[in-house]
């Protein structure tokens, strides 16, 4: 994938005013993933680990960039949404930490961007994950759908 | 259940700084279910709708409320974290809107304390929802496990 464009996450901030307190660092690919870079003190809980709710947060709005950035490199802007997800916490997140997205088939990008020529709406399903010293700390599935500009 | 106590919803602002930001107004018992009054402004997206990461992390903030509420009225505080979730987005959220918790199944939360008074530990299994107009926008299912204070 280009790299992501450097008003992308300034305008993500504009735009969907709570992704200003997530503790977003950094939004971009490496290889076929998508990453966000994220400070541990904007989401702290009770316990001084990830909140949940923040993570789970993060998670969903990681997969709805993947799908937004796709269509930006095909020209093909529309509005995207989530449609399902599910989240499994497995460890505490003690530190800043990193956020991973992908698709979960092989081909579901190219099978997407046919849908969405043929039909003008597709959807995709992601994962997204944390990793702690090898360790899992998070895992999720979602599904997004591009609405297309009809 | 009594209601919730004056000062829950400024110390868990306090506590867990992103929840200033989620639009929360209130927090009350209404029969069994607990729920949260929200407003959608901190909350919209780019299509100004509920966004759909908020919404997620809202309900997974509310479960664990109702948990750790139910363990203050038991006199048993300790650690409570959220173990899985799953969402559904049925419908956009296009105004202030409320967002309610109740147990899954009957008898629940009595089986949940007998647990927690044996064993230390404990999990329970609550659902979250958003209608509006009658018609569904947002469902969760969410599992919880009261750590102790072992």
């Amino acid at each position: 994938m280009q790299q992501v464009s450097e008003t992308f996450l300034p305008w993500l901030k504009k735009t969907i005013p709570l992704t200003e307190h997530l503790g977003i660092q950094s939004l971009r690919w490496e290889g076929e993933q998508l990453v966000f870079d994220l400070a541990l003190a904007p989401l702290v809980n009770d316990k001084g680990t990830g909140f949940g709710g923040g993570v789970a947060g993060l998670a969903t709005l990681l997969g709805w960039c993947y799908v937004t950035l796709l269509l930006d490199e095909t020209q093909q802007r529309c509005p995207v949404v989530v449609r399902d997800s599910s989240n499994a916490f497995t460890a505490p997140i003690t530190k800043d930490f990193v956020m991973r997205c992908e698709v979960i088939e092989e081909q579901a990008v190219e099978v997407f961007l046919q849908e969405f020529a043929v039909k003008g709406r597709a959807r995709l399903r992601l994962k997204v994950w944390v990793e702690q010293q090898g360790v899992s700390a998070f895992s999720y599935e979602g599904t997004y759908v591009a609405l297309g500009n009809a």
